[in-house]
């Protein structure tokens, strides 16, 4: 039974309790990228923000059906006042066709995602994929009367559309300033109105991405792909979209429009949008070189800091700030998440070594510390998915492993089970930490580790255990030599 | 400047000079997997083929465009006298959305071909990425005459076709057998003649996979994605089409007609076909449990041999034999080609350890005969990419690298420079082998032991002895996973 989780929703602008159309299932549409090149720690900022949110939702027992989409078309991009397609304009900067483009930045895209940990979705749908889908609905929106068609292009008619419709609700534009608002149209002058969006652009004979339609050659607008593939696999209304802040207007806002526009609902019940990530404080940008791919910051190639930092530091960073507030990406807050990571990385891997034949049967002194923290870290997971507070609470154990690991301390059969499972759970499951063992020899960690466990075996007299180590070791031609300074291994 | 090389066509059924259609330029297409379920070892081989195919033609200085699409919609299966998509079958048998599942088996497969080093393709089109493409070429073939629509599907007509085009060339089937067989039509009435074949086909309220169209609700047949997509990104006439044995009919017939009916030109000018995998002289079966996973031969989960073998020492295997003639799979042929994999390993890993200083600066006894076999193994390469005759040349050089290393023999240092050069490009670059360096081969011994040792005391019901392993392991990163297949290892 999954508890109540209390979430954001941008569009009411206040945190509601969560209830999913079909109990025990949940919609989510999450905004992916244009993979015209590779993504920036920003993108990957949004991602992994929803990836915690959907292992949250997992851990809570939903069956998710969790689409993030590939912009492969239609982002458009304004260019002296002209509509190009981003993915086509970067294609023949580079001389390619635009879907080896595409392939080339998506099987980077997926690399780099799984060196993050984060979890692939259930569906990865593409723009380009679902030509005919954005089409039906274009063609919709024409009949109902809110968009009309100029020189083989189709927009979006505002003007019709606020008549029926609330329009600027989720980014707070007010209508009335838009409507005074008034714009030179450059060559864009086949709008009635300057704030009317392409759902279709018409294209010339030598586009690089053309497909034949009922209005002539052309490509489809950047908005009505969410709208096509959202609709066709989570329905016309879904639980949850989710995006970075940047895209709420006016890809939400034109989201919210369209799907209103062909079939009259408002598409998702909670809107949730991750926020910005800054890099020494000011917004990322290229010409400075703080546009930083998220792979530079592992390597240690970025321009901005002054060595390499782990993957999961990096997502432990992110983590240490609610998915909501805006993360300022510094050297200084590299440095105190990766002593932070490192010291969860220690007691985590303590508590997993732990035995339960060291432990106590009898009642604990600390039960209910250990059960408070990890409730509490639970709650603050259903108080809008505050990963940061989650994490303090688990920080508070540390001592206590620190103390069972190192001082002593004797921990009951009970306590050192629900601290494994709470940890496991909350750091693996829900935040897609991953805990590499601080040595990369992993040969010799595991040939040591038999070595401990054979000394203990023969210190317990269990002679057939230890000779079974030693003997098993060497039909795998690992060889042991006892000698006065311990025991010595090496391969035969 | 490349080198000439000969390919075995299958459409004039002898070897020809290959000549690309645009100087310094290959369009290769490859017909790939349909992605309602796992690929079992007979479909990898077809790709490690072409894979090898690939490489070699870059290894020449070709720039290459290869395409190798995923089917995602329009396989069509016969059911009771009715077509259904294979896709949507497996969809709705497991619950689950066509795309979901799709995206399932996408992942592995792409996860399988980076353990078996398979490069990507420049671009990976899916048929559901391409009905409006599909739509339009079906378009104009019902246009040129040689498709008719009936109850919202529309299918080829191999009457009208022949009076104009050739059928049958490619798959050696005599026309005027074909017009004289007669068959039951069952369900399929709709058809004029039963060698006809779908290009769209009408589909119920209730199908999980339905485009709207001219024609009413429906989806694609099978064989014209492969037109639509190899049209779109290599143009009506490219270079090579590629594909497994088992389809040039109907598959690559169908595509060739459909080819013809649309633009009047054949679609590829050499047609090769990589052959069929059996195991142990027999097809492979999924009742007899012979249709094998690639990833099952590593993990030793296979019910038909008795211990694993590496990725590299499958890929070995393949490479030992001619693209295009059958491979028999068996213990005692993995056996030996782990045999001559290591033996090939040792002696590659030895020349890349070899040092300059150690060499001499004199003329060289050996430089003939190293250049030579060099030379030959190339050459094999071209004379219809011979991969199992260039490794014999390679091994012709093994001893001589082995008493360089353990019996003092002095190479030059040229010879050594010539030898390290031409096994990088032959081994690594060409055939895709990787070669890690023998002790992580003791990390894998080590661990499968331990797992052993934690199942037997399982089986013993010792649990504290079971788990410590498991817990000891991940506290020097070392994850055990239990799962229906056996327990699975991985470095966190």
């Amino acid at each position: 039974m999954p508890k109540n989780i209390l979430v954001y929703n941008s569009l009411s602008k206040q945190k509601e309790l969560f209830k999913s159309l079909v109990p025990g299932k949940v919609g989510l549409y999450v905004c992916g990228p244009t993979l015209y090149g590779d993504i920036h720690i920003g993108n990957l900022r949004t991602i992994l923000s929803f990836d915690m949110i959907y292992r949250f939702l997992l851990s809570q027992g939903y069956e998710v059906r969790y689409v993030r989409n590939i912009t492969d078309a239609g982002h458009l991009v304004d260019e002296n006042g002209q509509e190009h397609d981003r993915v086509s304009v970067h294609a023949k900067l580079n001389n390619v066709e635009p879907m080896e483009l595409v392939k080339k930045y998506t099987v980077n895209f997926h690399h780099m995602l799984r060196v993050y940990n984060a979890l692939e979705p259930n569906i990865e749908p593409t723009a380009t994929g679902h030509i005919m889908e954005q089409l039906d609905i274009i063609r919709t929106i024409i009949k109902n009367g809110y968009a009309y068609e100029k020189n083989g292009s189709v927009y979006f008619d505002i003007h019709a559309f606020i008549k029926d419709h609330p329009y600027g609700t989720l980014s707070g534009r007010n209508i009335d300033d838009l409507l005074q608002e008034t714009r030179e149209l450059d060559g864009q002058d086949e709008k009635k109105f300057f704030a009317d969006f392409s759902l279709w652009k018409s294209v010339g004979p030598d586009a690089l991405q053309s497909w034949n339609t009922e209005f002539g050659p052309g490509g489809p607008g950047w908005h009505i792909e969410c709208t096509a593939m959202s609709t066709k696999y989570l329905g016309q209304t879904f639980d949850i979209h989710g995006g970075g802040m940047d895209l709420k207007f006016p890809h939400h806002e034109a989201e919210i429009a369209q799907s209103l526009a062909f079939c009259g609902k408002s598409p998702a019940n909670y809107w949730l949008h991750a926020n910005m990530l800054t890099v020494n404080g000011d917004k990322m940008s290229r010409s400075k070189g703080t546009s930083i791919h998220p792979l530079e910051i592992i390597q240690g190639t970025t321009n901005v800091f002054e060595k390499p930092y782990e993957a999961m530091v990096v997502r432990f960073l992110m983590l240490q700030t609610h998915y909501a507030s805006t993360l300022d990406l510094t050297e200084k807050g590299l440095q105190a998440a990766e002593k932070g990571y490192l010291r969860l990385r220690e007691a985590y891997l303590a508590l997993l070594s732990m035995s339960l034949d060291d432990s106590s049967d009898s009642p604990s002194a600390h039960q209910t510390e250990i059960e408070e923290a990890l409730k509490n870290a639970e709650l603050a997971m259903c108080d809008d998915f505050n990963s940061a507070k989650a994490l303090s609470y688990l920080f508070e154990l540390i001592p206590l492993i620190n103390k069972a690991k190192h001082e002593g301390l004797v921990l009951s059969k009970s306590d050192i089970e629900a601290l494994k499972v709470g940890f496991k759970w909350m750091l693996e499951d829900i935040f897609g930490l991953t805990f590499e063992a601080p040595q990369s020899d992993s040969l010799s960690k595991v040939i040591e580790m038999l070595i401990e466990m054979r000394h203990r075996a023969r210190a317990d007299k269990n002679f057939a255990l230890s000779d079974s180590i030693r003997d098993n070791l060497k039909t795998v031609g690992i060889l042991l030599k006892d000698g006065k300074q311990g025991t010595e291994w090496s391969i035969a």
